[in-house]
């Protein structure tokens, strides 16, 4: 059984995510405590039921489960950065919150406002994924904090909702899957069973046409919230893409606890329509807009992606669960690819702008924003990042799993001693990674699991959806050094494993060669024929307009091209760009005709684009010209 | 007071529109006809009302509509081509209708199966609509043939709604405008003045928050079916063009019958709303999708122009009887543009394919379909085609106006005497008109009023919203000539007036000169920016990849470009295209550099695109190359 340490143990001191993680705790939170109780009515829509004057709701109905996620960000944030003010700020919210709890429990400020009459007759209303979000926040705050008063309102909550739903009493399919994972987090806080079997039974009430709402009733579709089939017979990745990670999340969670294979089984022929026919090699999933969701298999198109944030963010929650259910490390990898581009896209450079949907090319069209009407996304990029030490370390009774590349230290509990981790690494600008291993007790027999990611390989773990075309003639050698000592390894699902006896200061040293890699897509996946992505380390690369004369559609990529790599800041933000002498397309002065010139070319990481005002951009390249458009 | 000649008194001989006209007789009509009642369930729906089984309805609320559209258009064409069979045809529907007709004279089959007790609750629900087809329809019908069976079903349908709705009784806003020109006709077929009280009562309702229906309550969008302000207080064109062009044409009807000048008034200005700051150069209108409508002045992008056939058919209409009520030619202009341009494109040359929206821009993924779902546009276009009669003479106590230059011949009563008139020519692809007027009483004197089109003066009638580049530096010289010898005429309000005693054998000829003209935008259509635009005669050309080695994207058209005017076969039609030798930009053959070389291009008439499989098309050219973008 494996499970992750969990960030507050996790002092992450690495010279790429600490900033981002102050930048969190200062910038982004900012952000959304000005917009949840300044520029929006989100946080007055519970004085408005407190004061029980019959004033009216504003905003959207789904708009408390902000409030809630912007807590749980500020929570985890306080463990790792105590901040007074931050904590008087929650507490005033808590206040608020607990104020507009109805006498049996029911809390949610649309139905409250609107008429209590109307609650849980539109399953698609959110009044179970607020109540998630508040779970999760109120959980997050009593692990923070200790304070049990949120903990209390939810307890509550879950207590009423118990109460009225479940075997023999009322159906309820959940219309935005959320609470399952929640209740799961709330079972392990409160060691009450009764939230575990409330989220399994959950999850067992889909697939069999019970749900009434408006997205079954007017819009007729039952895929949208993953519910053509029961959960444990699903094959298919459908509907919105945030839903089904979430439900994914949730069933995980469950089957974590509870050991239910079905779901596991399920859910790994599920993941594979995901990542082998639907995800973007961004780690982005959910191409269409008409349904924040999946299409067809193949369709992935570049400029209209959706990619939404929260759906990148819901890959690196369930690909944590699926690693630790399995012990296989491709999930890691796809967590990983998810976390340094899909997701870490939708957060600005400077920590308050941000997009909702991450497109993999642009004409300009597209900008970072400071809110949303629909606010989903910057809290759950927020609550991520602030929450990042979660997916470095896991443990199992076996020894120590090392996930992630992050500078970090660490106390790890084995079964026979405790044991002081500390990473150093410049990752994922260069691949020197230095784990220090320090038994408390000395001279201890376990295993230290090193994740080799796929793209070291030269084998992304997508069955061919993306291909690394320039592998070169050298058979790959992985090495690695004990105490300066070289030695080869053994591998086992993904894992470099180091099985010794351990001592107080034994250093494991790696080198992860960041070459460039160049990646063809399946011949399947039209939208990219005759066009290659660009990767280094995880980091997924693009070409934009700033760097390159205002242009990124007039830029030919030839197969053979081979890229350098140089130090380069995007902003404030030091980065390794790459850069290549290439066939670029040059617009004589006249206007009147047009030339090819080979020119040298700058591609950034893509989850630096954007951050220096609208800008055409590229990920895909194309390697030959087949068509040209003039001023289109 | 000015009165258009009815087509069923104009033989159209013309060698561009009879073979048309033909066409829709046959081809057109017989595709409606399979569509209607064997490829889909307009016509079953009726059966099933008769036979009251408690049989469902199938399709769209507004299905009956197109059955009668099509009746309509049949109506029209057993005039000019009688046709026992169709006209067999026509009965059996007619008996259809008629046994669906409920004892109190309701009649739609949507609601009466669906269940009578929710009928008029939602306005929206196209009722009024579907039943002002029913009765364009039937007037048609009676007219073509004498029968009065159907016009009585709307005789009754109409005193139904008429002692449910009105002054006194309940309120009604219609949700998509058509009932009004409907009544208008009924009531100069019937001479009952209640139904033009109605009409102007239907369009007296609007603008007072009257409405209830989905549109309004759900979508909140009062603007979409022009409700924002009374009919008569309008400025401004919004919302659904279709629903827009039939509500005017309405206004316009009422106030020819009443004088009701403030109707007349207000059409003016929506009217430059309309022309100067948002129709295509295509004579189309409604750039927007999501509404089927207008969205901001100047907003006329071109591969996502909406421009749906049937807002052309309406722009027809509704400027017949501008014109009719103003006696100015400028509406006839922007009749002339929409009519050769943005209807007729949405009929393919075999006469049995179809476009809904006509884009004027397309990467090759526009193609033309058999039929659509919601079938509005067949049989609009075919009804329109079958009366193109109605638009080419028009008469008041004054003399003859000739508005459209189509060969046709027919007699016209002025007061004191018939006169027979016949029109020669070969417009719009030369410009040669020959008129014999000839008075049946000798040496008569009344006016002849020629519409000299508004580009033959280099100056369309848009306000500069499209603008004639290549004018030249020579003064425009009209002339036109009597019985042979060459005179200047006199103008007035857009026509060449000659006002004299008619004699039988007078002859007058006129020559447009056809030249071909550049048209830039204003700076304001910024989607047009840095393009031109070709029209010769009312023809708007536009370049297709079939004629273009396949590409229409990779072309400049330098602001000095001279075209050569070639004879051109697209399929069986005949026509003029236009060849000039521009920079085009060549791929070389590895694809990884291009060139631009001068290349001989060929333009076609905007409505012969897309017949020969799907093609890029562009009707606007970038006369400088700003940027240019690789497979895109």
């Amino acid at each position: 059984k494996i499970e992750f340490i969990n960030f507050s143990q996790v002092n992450v001191t690495d010279a790429f995510w600490k900033p981002k993680i102050d930048k969190v705790a200062t910038k982004t939170l900012a952000a959304c405590i000005y917009q949840t109780e300044v520029a929006t009515p989100r946080i007055r829509n519970f004085e408005r039921v407190a004061r029980n004057k019959g004033e009216q709701h504003e905003g959207i109905f789904y708009d408390d489960s902000d409030v809630f996620k912007a807590l749980e960000a500020m929570a985890y944030s306080l463990k790792t950065h105590p901040n007074a003010e931050m904590e008087k700020k929650c507490d005033e919210w808590i206040d608020k919150i607990a104020a507009a709890q109805q006498p049996d429990g029911y809390l949610n400020t649309w139905y409250t406002l609107k008429g209590l009459q109307d609650r849980y007759t539109d399953m698609s209303m959110h009044e179970d994924y607020n109540a998630g979000h508040m779970i999760e926040a109120a959980v997050a705050y009593y692990n923070a904090t200790g304070k049990r008063k949120f903990l209390d309102v939810c307890i509550k909550w879950a207590d009423h909702f118990d109460a009225l739903f479940g075997p023999g009493k009322r159906h309820w399919v959940t219309g935005h899957q959320e609470l399952e994972l929640a209740l799961v987090k709330l079972y392990k806080t409160t060691k009450n069973e009764r939230y575990l079997k409330l989220a399994d039974w959950l999850l067992s009430e889909r697939g069999k046409r019970l749900a009434k709402g408006y997205t079954w009733t007017d819009w007729k579709d039952t895929a949208y919230a993953q519910d053509v089939l029961p959960v444990k017979e699903q094959t298919q990745i459908t509907g919105h893409a945030v839903r089904a990670m979430y439900m994914y999340t949730g069933a995980a969670d469950v089957a974590a606890q509870t050991g239910d294979v079905d779901y596991i089984r399920a859910m790994k022929t599920v993941w594979q329509d995901v990542v082998f026919r639907n995800m973007y090699i961004t780690g982005g999933i959910g191409s269409a807009g008409s349904n924040e969701g999946f299409s067809q298999d193949y369709d992935l198109p570049n400029e209209q992606a959706y990619c939404e944030t929260c759906a990148s963010v819901g890959m690196v929650f369930w690909n944590q669960r699926m690693n630790a259910l399995t012990g296989d490390a491709m999930y890691m990898d796809v967590l990983e690819r998810s976390l340094y581009n899909g997701a870490l896209d939708g957060l600005s450079l400077t920590g308050d702008r941000f997009f909702y949907g991450n497109p993999l090319a642009s004409r300009g069209q597209h900008q970072r924003r400071e809110w949303f009407g629909t606010a989903c996304c910057p809290a759950n990029i927020a609550r991520m990042v602030a929450s990042l030490g979660d997916y470095i370390y896991a443990k199992s009774d076996e020894g120590i799993y090392v996930n992630l590349f992050v500078g970090s230290n660490t106390s790890i509990q084995l079964p026979k001693t405790k044991v002081d981790v500390k990473m150093e690494t410049n990752y994922p600008w260069d691949g020197q990674v230095k784990i220090a291993v320090d038994p408390q007790i000395k001279k201890q027999k376990f295993k230290l699991y090193v994740r080799i990611p796929d793209w070291m390989y030269n084998q992304l773990n997508t069955d061919g959806l993306y291909r690394i075309t320039n592998t070169g003639s050298k058979p790959l050698q992985i090495s690695y050094k004990i105490n300066g000592k070289l030695l080869s390894g053994t591998y086992e699902n993904g894992y470099l494993v180091i099985n010794q006896e351990w001592k107080k200061g034994d250093v494991v040293e790696l080198e992860l060669p960041m070459d460039v890699k160049l990646i063809e897509a399946k011949a399947e996946l039209k939208q990219n024929n005759n066009r290659i992505a660009i990767q280094r380390g995880p980091v997924v690369y693009c070409v934009e307009g700033t760097d390159n004369n205002n242009k990124a559609w007039n830029i030919v990529l030839p197969a053979d091209t081979k890229f350098e790599t140089i130090d380069y800041k995007i902003m404030d933000e030091q980065v390794k760009a790459l850069t290549a002498e290439v066939p670029v397309v040059i617009v004589a002065e006249d206007g009147l005709s047009i030339r090819t010139e080979k020119r040298k070319i700058i591609a950034i990481p893509y989850y630096t684009w954007a951050n220096r005002g609208k800008n055409e951009m590229q990920v895909w390249l194309p390697t030959t010209i087949k068509d040209v458009k003039i001023n289109y």
